[in-house]
This record gives structure tokens, sequence and C-alpha cells, in this order.
């Protein structure tokens, strides 16, 4: 990971870089959704973006931006799914290698999803340290660079295409609701707000059995130790640091308003879920859902407004589908 | 029902007509699923359709078709779902009353979409003799225009319009596989096919447990009993006598080509479903998935070939979806 912090035209650069690549993904709307939760909606449908995730974004712009020598070497992340199988993608589309440490316990769709895109697997322990570790074996075996599924510049820089994205064909927007775990998509989309929508609000919506986002921004220093117990599986992750700095310096509106964070149960994730598939047939993930969610549960200080929502991933496994049980 | 055959050119007036109130719906592809099957496969999405279904386009033809005094006393229908949902919102779209014959036993959620869009619903038992009555009896109260599900010469050109899109939107197609049950979709496909692209082969994909236009198609005429047994809830009607007519008469190619119909387990209609949700995100309805699954248990009939599938539907159950539990 660069020290640099991404800029907000870096936002732009990397819409620039990963367009021959990636998809400019629908922009959904469904006005059953909009009458139960008092506000107009529309929805970012990254859950159709290519590998399933808008994680594929920062990958393809990280691997784009190396120069040719050093993509020559491969690049290597650990990730439990959506980044790993973006990041297989993104090197295929390059014709490089990418290696991806996977922990133990990770969701087997996701792994099925980045060995069928060319990566190869190193398994490890499900600890951030084992998982650390074997990435720098590798590293050190094969000369790739690390891709760091959210702490990097270049990887927030690519996540912040999905809500330039989403104002671009959308329009003007009072609220734009996105998903927190590492903070790479939190990051990006204050960087694009910072770019192209000053008055846009941002808020974060973060599972409650993992809210260490609303604790650190709250406390103004990143909490560092916290044991996620929560269904989303692509939130699990402590907000990085380069993501913690942007979002605790992102301000909107003339009133300067910082970033907001609203805290999710799982079984609000869940409903909101089941009312996605049923309204709109789309199945997206719960890491997905609790932006939906978030807005369902607080009616008042949603109302009236235009509220865009990035729908982050698809990328279900259907076996763990609890509101089906 | 009228006891005239719709023509090919009805389809046509159908999709003028229906044009200001139906969705022009997506085409959606897959690569994994094409490697899969072995061949080139384009999905028109019908379940994102107005009302989750392909149904609507044959209500709203049949509606928006009525003449002003009659259209004044309403519309009359008997359904287990999509098609009543349908005609309910083909009635508000043009500001008529509507009426729907329920069945004991019909899918929940189906029920709440057909009282939403403001239809008043008549509870029957789930004989069609009981459902027949009741319609008849409605009708003689308010004298509404029953519109069949099915067997109803508006209703079929109204469902060809799909294909029409599809063909449209993907271009020349080797194969169209839609799903039959009343066989409205089928009949009104065939129509489509007629009139646009006569080398473009039918086929149907039929329930092996309600595999009556199997039957009949290869008999020469209708089977008229059968207790259907399948987990496609679409699918269960017996295929209407309009609809065996143009479907028995209609042929394709140089060759003269019949109708084909291939009968889907429905573990395999199952497993389709859930690749569809898995690869592509869009939760179907069994009745729908089926379309997939004739393709992928027939390879060799279709290695190589550009194939259109309807995916006819998205009204699911949550509760009742089987393969998730």
């Amino acid at each position: 990971m660069s020290d640099v912090l991404p800029q907000p035209d870096d936002v732009l650069a990397a819409s620039a870089r990963i367009a021959p690549h990636a998809d400019v993904t629908p922009v959904l709307q469904a006005g059953s959704i909009d009458d139960a939760a008092g506000c107009t909606l529309r929805f970012k449908a990254e859950h159709l973006q290519r590998a399933g995730a808008f994680k594929f974004r920062g990958a393809c712009n990280a691997v784009w931006a190396l120069e040719a020598a050093q993509a020559g070497r491969g690049v290597v992340t650990h990730s439990s799914g959506n980044h790993g199988a973006a990041l297989a993608l993104a090197a295929r589309s390059r014709g490089i290698a990418c290696h991806v440490v996977v922990p133990a316990g990770a969701v087997a769709t996701k792994l099925a999803a980045i060995a069928r895109y060319g990566a190869v697997l190193h398994r490890c322990d499900a600890t951030l340290g084992s998982r650390e570790a074997t990435c720098e074996q590798v590293r050190q075996m094969t000369g790739a660079t690390m891709v760091h599924p959210y702490a990097d510049a270049r990887v927030i820089a690519g996540q912040g295409t999905a809500a330039l994205e989403l104002l671009q064909a959308a329009g003007a927007l009072d609220d734009l609701v996105v998903p927190v775990g590492g903070g790479g998509l939190a990051a990006g989309s204050a960087l694009a707000l910072q770019v192209r929508a000053a008055h846009t609000r941002l808020v974060l919506a973060e599972p409650r059995g993992a809210d260490d986002a609303l604790r650190s921004l709250r406390a103004g220093r990143r909490v560092e130790t916290l044991v996620p117990e929560t269904v989303c599986d692509g939130l699990r992750g402590l907000l990085g640091s380069p993501n913690f700095a942007i979002l605790g310096a992102h301000r909107s509106g003339d009133g300067a308003a910082p970033v907001e964070v609203i805290p999710v149960d799982d079984a609000d994730t869940v409903a909101a879920q089941r009312m996605l598939a049923t309204r709109t047939k789309q199945l997206v993930e719960p890491s997905s859902a609790i932006a939906l969610a978030a807005v369902l549960g607080a009616p008042a200080r949603f109302a009236g407004r235009r509220v865009g929502i990035v729908l982050s991933g698809g990328n279900v496994d259907p076996d763990r589908l609890a509101w089906l049980h």
C-alpha cells in the first residue's frame, strides 16, 4: 500500500482506466420499495458487475495502473471472497498471474469463482496474521505486487467509480448510502462526491456486530480490535488506515456535514435482502442489502429525499440464505 | 374467448398497443452458463416485466383492445397468480374494474400482488369447474369481460410480443425455447416467429409431471385430463384449444419442422433456477427456469447454436424455494 492518499481526481483517472474492462452497471428502481421507504431510491446494481461485485473496479484499476515490468510479476492478495475473484479476473484481463491467499472458512461459491478466473489459491488460517504472512511469502517467492482489498490508494480510487456512474445516471442525489467494512467503497465514494457532488451526504451502513467504523469516526481514531459478528461476510474487516483518513476528513454541503454511520441489525439486513428478492428479483449479498436496511430503519432521516444506494455484490451462497430457512 | 384464432400480424398490432404500458425488458447473457450449455444463450428477462411476468403483455393487449363501453364494465378472470396480477395492473392502467377468481391454495405472494394492484378477489375451490362457475357469476353480476389466462386470441397475441422484442435485441436465433403450460406464451411465440423469424425453431419446455402438451401434439388431439404434479406452479394448466391449434399447425424452416416439446424433471428445473441465481443474480420462477433446464438437458440438440430463452416470470414465494432447504 502506498503512503499517499488517493485524491478526488484519481477517481476520474480510474474511471477512464477501467472503462475498457468493467461494465457500466444498470441503475434500478422499484416503486413499491420507494413506497415502503418513503423516499426515492436509485440502486446501482454492482451485483451485476463483472465477477459479481463492485470489487472488480478497484482491482482493475490497481492491475492496469502497474507498469509493464512490475505487472509481469503478477499480483497477490488475501481475500475471503469478492476481492479475490475480482483481482483474479482483473489479472486475467491483463494476462498476468494472480495469487489469492484464502482463509479457512471462506464461502465455497466465492472460492470456486476465484479458481474459475484462473488464480492460484493459497490456503491459510483465518487470522489476519496468517493471511499477511502467507501473502508476504508469496510476494517474496514471485515478486508479485500486493493489492490490498481496501487499504490501497488505487483500489479506493477504483471503487469510487461506482458512485460516479450512479450520479451520472440518476442525477442529483441528497444522500448516497453504501455499506462499510474495510472502507474501500466508502472512501472511494467520498472522493467521488468530492469531485462531482459536493452537496450529497455520504451515509455508511455498518453491521451493528462489526461497528468499528462508527466507533472509529466518533472517537477520531481507528478502533483496531474487534471480533465481528454479523451475517455480512463482506463487512467483517476493520476500517483501513487510508480509508479512515479519507472518511474522517470528508465533509459535504454548506454545513460541512461529516460522514454519517448507521448501525444495522442483521435481522433488518436479512429482511431487506428478502425485499429486494421479491420486489426486484435481484439476489444480492447481505453486505449489499444492509444499505437498504439502513434507509428503511431511519424513515425520518430519509423522508422525501433522493437517495442513491450501491448494491455492492451478489455472490450469495444459496445454502447460507438465512431468510429462507 | 373468441372462436377466431389470432394471426401472426396480431402480434405486431399487440406490440404497438401495449407499447405505452409494458416495459421493454432487457436481454441478459452469461458466459459461464453458455460454457455449461455449449451454446450461445440470450435470456429475455420477463421476470423484470411489470407485475413480474410476461403475462402483463397479454393482459394489457386484451384490456386495451376493448371498446370503451365494454371496458367500462371491467374485466374478470381466474388465475392462481401471475395472470391475475397482470390483469389487475392492466385494468388499473385503463382505470377499469378487475375481478380475479382465485383458487384455494394459491401462492401467497401472488395473491398479495393481485390485491395490491387494486383487483377484487373472489375465492373459489381449486377445481376448474369451481373457477369457471365463479367467473360466470361475476360476469353476470357485473357485465365484466372474461379474459382467459391463455385460451384467448388477444392474450395469445400479446404474449407473442416478448419473442418479437427478443429477436429485435438478440438478432437471428436458431432456437427459441419457452415454457409451456396453457400455451399462451408458446402459441404467441409461434405467431411471432411466423411473422419475423421463419427459420427459428420453436422448442417448448414442459414439466414431465404435466406433459399434456407433449402428448397432445404427438397424438394430434388435446389431452383433456391430467393431474399435474410439478413444482412449476405456472405450468399446471392444460394446453388451451386455440393454443393447441396454433402450435399443432406451426412449422419452421425449409424442412417444415414441427414444434418440439422437451419434458423436464423438476430436479433439473430447480438446479437451473439455482444456476440462474448464482450466475446471474436473477431470481426467477421454476416455471421460467425450466427453459434453461431443457437446454442443459439436451446438449447434443443445442450444441453450438444461438438459443433464445424467455425467462417468463420472477414471482417466487421465498418460502417455497425448494433448492434452499
